[in-house]
Formats: structure tokens, sequence, C-alpha cells
């Protein structure tokens, strides 16, 4: 089935979740069982905290990923990919489950955080439970490589945790030290999800990179996207999920532009607000006035174009076409979030 | 001298280079004075050698940066600006020498190479005498910090140059992959040769930084302007510089993209004329007909703006009016000499 690409407007995919939903349906209804029975525990404090989380309407992107890439490069085994795409969710959640402990913070996905709910020690150690439950799952799946990947990515993930705590609430940071953060907190775990996909495909070394440099750019897109939104996106309007980041004082990519290119009085503004933690009510309504003088939304969402048209590029030589294009019309989707 | 900015049109910096010129002028000429001074030696040859490559006409962009961005930050001093920009640009000439022998090319800014003239052990030694004396200015200037940055970047750029003989050739590359390798030859040596200035000004951390990844951003914004020149620019015309990559079957990001994006016969092209080195007369115009379809070498002038707003961004907040204008006039420049 092949797709005439005007090259003018190239990437020419349509913006849609829906292929990739579909295509890994089936794939994900086992992912789904299979996150259901690793949580279950004879300490029932565990499915409960775990289950709170897992359960909030997360979007589950990095199984779904993991699911499609294996599809795409042939894999034909019908349990490696699930078992993997489980293990890649649980490390997703156990990271959320500590975030929420280190950042201090009270709402997650609209609910309140488990760490208020059950408390600190309660998060930390559920956390490690479904780290090690994911661990295990991929050693059932008995590929030392995927197990290199899966595992490397675990120990840049916390590289990347630790190095946060030192440059977190410095308004100062560059674009590309906030980059080195999102690498490591975003971009690797998508990277490894779809990396393994095509590990256990058997796919030779040049596809492999192609579905590493798909995840890494893929990651960074959707996070630069997801920072945007937090602000209201490119047209920034003061939704009733807006300034999250705002209030826990995250210094985000559109603030970094904005308070690079701002004024002294802005730059006064974004310490005041982010570094001392002293915000009162027209802040968030200041902050977002701010972002859009400075056009740091806007350069947020065409920086996280930058990164998805690598993502697409990265894809661009593999044959399955249907698989291909579910994961080219997801990279355009997660930009299309931001109108 | 306050700069309205619209920021509906940011970044709004004329493209010139003649700023940077200007305001870095007399640095430069004590620059010039002193890379003849230190290629003296009793041992004629090399003299002969160094000043054929060294006079034959490059830019001098690297050492201006230097000169430029200690001015940015204050720099009051007099020597240590000019000692470390002739250091980098005698890092920078040595691995031009070394790169010569490896790629076995035979001309270099439109002259025959040192090592057709004199012969491959000459260019190698003569290189090395350069890094000897780079590391002797360096150690005069006795900033431990200085010296901490510029031998960090000579250890990358060599373990750069040996990736990319594990990579060349190699036609599917991914885009990151290939960033890998031009953040190693050239945007290291620019993000030292810009971080340097802002240590002996005696800079803090975050203007370090600053200026660190300017030198990073514009590294790679240059290198790939440089690649689409080699294919003719934006709008590709066959004039007489053009194909010098081809030629030498250098996979840079242009065929990258062209390579992914394009079709069955368009990657048994690329590989027979850039792997196997089979090259006819009429290969070259079909090259570049490719990377126009393709829309490839567009792309990469894209994905080079994106480089260049992020060395902008990265100055964005210092208070120096001029040479910032002059340094972020040079990046502009940079971009437009694709057009």
């Amino acid at each position: 089935m092949g797709v005439v690409l005007s090259f003018e407007e190239y990437p020419a995919e349509r913006a849609s979740i829906s292929p990739l939903v579909e295509i890994t349906a089936s794939g994900m209804q086992r992912v789904n069982r299979l996150v259901v029975e690793r949580t279950r525990s004879d300490v029932t404090l565990i499915p409960e905290v775990a289950r709170y989380l897992i359960d909030s309407g997360g979007k589950r992107m990095r199984p779904m990923v993991t699911i499609a890439s294996a599809q795409a490069c042939g894999y034909c085994g019908s349990e490696a990919d699930v078992k993997l795409a489980a293990a890649v969710e649980f490390m997703h959640t156990a990271t959320l489950f500590h975030d929420d402990v280190v950042d201090e913070s009270n709402t997650r996905r609209g609910k309140r955080t488990a760490r208020l709910v059950w408390g600190n020690q309660e998060s930390v150690l559920v956390g490690d439970f479904l780290l090690g439950q994911a661990f295990k799952m991929m050693v059932e799946v008995e590929s030392l490589e995927a197990l290199a990947v899966l595992s490397a990515a675990a120990a840049a993930i916390a590289e990347g945790e630790v190095m946060q705590l030192t440059t977190a609430k410095n308004t100062e940071t560059t674009e590309d030290e906030y980059l080195d953060v999102i690498r490591a907190k975003t971009a690797v775990l998508f990277s490894a999800a779809a990396e393994v996909g095509a590990v256990i495909a058997g796919s030779d070394r040049s596809v492999r990179a192609a579905f590493r440099s798909y995840g890494a750019n893929l990651g960074i897109a959707f996070q630069l996207i997801d920072d945007a939104l937090d602000y209201g996106g490119e047209t920034p309007t003061l939704g009733k999920d807006v300034g999250d980041d705002f209030r826990e004082g995250k210094v985000t990519l559109p603030v970094v532009l904005a308070y690079r290119r701002g004024s002294d009085d802005d730059r006064a503004f974004w310490r005041r607000t982010l570094v001392e933690g002293a915000i009162g009510e027209d802040d968030l309504g200041h902050a977002v006035s701010l972002l859009e003088r400075t056009r740091a939304l806007k350069d947020t969402v065409e920086r996280a174009r930058h990164y998805a048209a690598m993502a697409h590029d990265a894809l661009a030589p593999l044959p399955d076409e249907r698989a291909k294009a579910a994961l080219l019309q997801a990279v355009a989707f997660c930009i299309a979030r931001a109108h």
C-alpha cells in the first residue's frame, strides 16, 4: 500500500492517536491484564496503592510504542512484547510515585497523589516494588539485549532525577541543560520502549538505531508539548488544568525562554514566583502574559516540531506501512495537542 | 543602547559577520601575530607546512568567538584572550591536517592539501606540533579552569574522530548519530572557544553555561549549513565548489535525510556512489536532484535554524549589548549563507 507523499508538506501524516490505539488494541488488552496480575501481593497495601495510580487514566503511550515497534519490525511471538511493554509501564509508574514524593506534589492526573492518601514511605516503597516487578518481567523474556537496553534506561533515569535535584528551581538554566534533564526524565524511557520492540523482533543494528531515535525524539517532543500545555498551549487560555508546573515552581522550557528573553522586571517576577514560591492570585495570569509576549509558548511548540521531524525521519525507511504510519501519526498527534 | 525587539520576528538580528570582525579586529591582529610567532621552528619544514594551511584563507570564526566572548563578559586583561584564541585556532588547524590524512583528501579551501604537497607523515606530525604549541599557550595563561575546558575539548574531538571512523560511509546513519559526530567534530571546539572567553573574564557558572550553549549550537548550525552548501545550499546550483563531500563519500545530514526519505532506487544510488565510490559524470547532478525532491537541503537548513535559535536564546540575558549583538548577528549570518 504505497503512500504518495508530497514533499512540499513533508511530514504529511494526519495527526491522530487512533491508528496507534487500534493496531495495539489486542496487545494492550494483554498488557493491562498483566499489569493487574503483577501488582497482586499478599501485602494488600501494594495492589491498593499501585492500582490507585495505574488506573488513574494515563495514556499508556510507552507500552503502546513497544507493542507497535515490535509489530513494525515483524515480531511474531506472542509474549515478549507484552511483558516488555508492561515492564516499561511499571518503570514509568515507579518514577511517578517517586517524583511525587521528591517534588512534594499534591495532585496528579486530577487526583490527590498517593503520598497524600497513604504517605511518602508507602509511595517510595510501592515504586520500588513496581521496579522489581518490571525487572522480573524483563528477565522472563530471556533477551539479554532487551535487558541491557532497559537496565541502561533505568540507570539513566535515576541519574537524571539526581541531576534535576541540583538544577531544579534554577531560573538561569539554559535550554541545553533543560534538554539534558528531559532526555533523562522522558526521552530515555520512550527510546528504550521503542528499541526493545525492535530488539525482540531480531532487527539489525540500523533498525534498532532508527527506533531508538524515534523514541528519544518523540519523548522530547512529547515533554515539550506537555510543558506548553501546562500554560494552555500555543494560544494560552487559563483553563482549569493550567498552572500545575507554575505552582510547583518547575522551570520548564517556556520559562527558560521567557526568562532569557525577558526584562529585568520579568526575571525578578520569575525568581519571586518560582524560586521563592511567593505566588499571588494574579501571578499565573501575569506569567501567561509574559510567556505570550516573549513568544515562549509558540517557540516551545516550534522546538517540539523540530524533534517531531527528527522522530519522523528516523522511521522513514522502514517497510511495514501500517505500524509505521500509526507511529508517525502519533508523533503528529503529540504536536497537534498544543493548538 | 537599547534595542527594541519585535517578538513577532524574534530573533530579529541582521545577518552579518561584520560586527564580529570589527569588535575583534585589534585582538585578531595580535592573534595573527602570535600564530606566526608560534609556528616558528628551527626545523624549517614546520613553519612552511603549518603556514601553508594557516594562511589559506580560513574564516577564523573560532578565535573571533573567543575574543568576542571575553569582551562580552567584560574581560579587561590583554593577553589571555589572545593566547587562548590562538590556541583554539591551532587546535582547529591540527584537526584539519589530521582529517585530510585520514580522509585521503586532495583539496582543502581550493588548494592541494598539505599531505599531497609534503606527504602524510609530515601532515600528521605538523598537526601534532600545533597541538603541542596550543597546549603551551594554554598553560601560559595559568587558568586551570580554561585548561580544563580546552583539554576536555581536545579529548572529545579525538574521541569523535575515532567514532567517525566507525560510522563513516554508513548511509544508514541516523540523524541522531550524525549529530553526535558533528557535536564532537565541530560543536565541542566552538563551545570551548566561547566558554573560555567567559572563564578568563571570571564570569559565574550561569554565564559560562550560556556561552557554552551558544558555542555548541552555533557550531552545529555552522556545520549543517556547510553540509547544505556543499550541494549548493537551500536552492541548489552546481557551482564550482559544489560536490566535495559527495566525491569523498561523506554521509552528511542532507544525505541522511534523502536516504531515509527516498525510494529503494534512491537508496541504491546513494550506496553505489558514497559507499562503493562508483561515481559517474552525471551522478552529482542526480544527487542534487534527489536532495531537492526529498526536501533534504531545505530541511537541513531548517534544522540549522533550530540550533541557531538555541544559540540565540542562550546569550539572550547577557548585558553587553555590542559584543552580544555581534555574536548574534554572526549566528544569523551563518544561516543566511545557505540562501
